[in-house]
């Protein structure tokens, strides 16, 4: 409605109320310049802030950044960055409204802040999962992962992976569509399924079983584990930044296909695989 | 409604529309660790945000926190930032409800976004003055240049300026009431009198005339800048921080006397003082 220019950004909110959320990236920490274009570090930080709205229930409505930048950054760097923000928000109708930009010392700095607007629904939290729900999951899992550990062992090939990294794709539409189906615990996969999942449980007083049949490994993820001795369940059950959606639904919700039925949620306050426990070991705690 | 411990925050927005404003703040470029004290910084980087919302004519609602913080930062020094963004919140009835915190190489990073809701009212921005209205401020101008020069020089005293400096006291209610007193034009002074008046100037297509004598001098301001061998009219012409507010009205405006007439809009586009004009030397221009 106001966009940059003005000491504050007007922004639609015709629910009444609006999802905020905030991430900051440090260079060398969440991205690094030799890895990624400014377009795509520019896409991804859009992209997980984007998501975090979208795992509320929410259609993005905007975001702003700001930015700190050491003083040798190019032009063309930084309108690679604005235009990796702009597209990805264009995917989702969401408009970059505001920023400010700074002098950082040393590394590039970006925060993001999103807002969205939940369209009448209720907010879809980690605390309302119940014994029997359902879980299942929308969007990639692993796929960061397996190709930040390709770049971090300088394996070519795989650019599939490699770009999923780079330039996450989280499934947007997914998250309001899980608030409109009744999803009763939902969050964007960052940290990794069982730590994320962890969080539903401890939130809802739950427990989870994830089948491990159920999950995901699709070709290139079992292949680029091959090709680095890796357990490409790990990178499913363990990476993060892929953005995917966790949800967990009443057992008798028709579901689409793009969500994909993974486990089961009991009493209890464990997040397990095949009813073996996850330890402060994590993933190690599974596998033979 | 909804505050940290999820993907994303809820937040009231009754109007329908939401303000929106982002600040980064870096250490060494915005703030000193060993001149200000976490609380101060908190309150600091809070009331910068909190007021480029009241200069929209909206109520701050809430704020969410991107922290970058070196290994070394011990738990007190972000509680003490914690409680001064909570406290520097609460002056205007708004929360902080939400926050991300990563660990940066080299130097706290602080990432500020404040949300606002305007209660119906249009935003008051920085297009609207026209010629024949009113220029008046509400808030201190140049308090916060000089705490900053006694800092710089090492001058002991005045500690009233030293204050204004490690802690703006934004006039927060007066920018609603510049809104439904029918303010034309509005913004929060950050980098001084004359360069802020100068965006109103273009964005309005208008010129503006300050009366030196018409301008606050109060007795710290004009006994340190003695002390320094300082002009105190520079301070407040060019000296940011404070976060007053700014403001055009038309002329039959009944203001109240907090806010203070300090010149009139022209036809033209230059900001002058006193019918001298401000080239791109500033300040020192009027100066004789």
């Amino acid at each position: 409605m106001l966009g940059p220019g003005d000491d504050a950004a007007l922004v639609s909110a015709p629910d009444g109320r609006v999802v905020v959320t905030t991430d900051l990236l440090l260079e060398g920490r969440h991205f690094r310049r030799d890895w990624s274009s400014a377009y795509d570090i520019g896409r991804k930080a859009a992209a997980q802030n984007l998501a975090d709205v979208s795992a509320m229930g929410a259609e993005p409505t905007a975001i702003v950044v700001g930015l700190g930048l050491p003083a040798a950054t190019g032009t063309a760097w930084v309108d690679g960055l604005a235009d990796g923000f702009r597209e990805e928000c264009a995917l989702v109708g969401a408009s970059v409204v505001g920023g400010d930009i700074a002098r950082s010392a040393d590394g590039v700095v970006i925060g993001v802040t999103a807002l969205g607007d939940l369209g009448g629904r209720a907010p879809v939290t980690r605390s309302g999962a119940r014994p029997g729900d359902l879980v299942a999951i929308a969007g990639r899992l692993g796929h960061a992962a397996a190709g930040l550990a390709l770049l971090l062992a300088g394996r070519e090939g795989f650019p599939e992976l490699v770009e999923a990294h780079r330039r996450p794709r989280p499934p947007y539409s997914c998250g309001p569509e899980a608030a409109r189906l009744g999803a009763t615990a939902m969050l964007d996969v960052s940290d990794g399924l069982l730590q994320d999942l962890g969080h539903i449980a401890e939130e809802s007083g739950v427990s989870i079983d994830l089948d491990p049949a159920a999950l995901p490994l699709p070709g290139p993820l079992t292949e680029a584990a091959g090709a680095l001795a890796a357990d490409p369940l790990e990178w499913v059950l363990t990476g993060g930044d892929d953005h995917a959606l966790a949800a967990t639904f009443p057992q008798d919700t028709p579901l689409p296909p793009h969500w994909l039925v993974v486990g089961r949620v009991g009493e209890g306050s464990e997040v397990t695989v095949g009813g073996r426990p996850a330890g402060p070991g994590g993933w190690d705690h599974f596998r033979e």
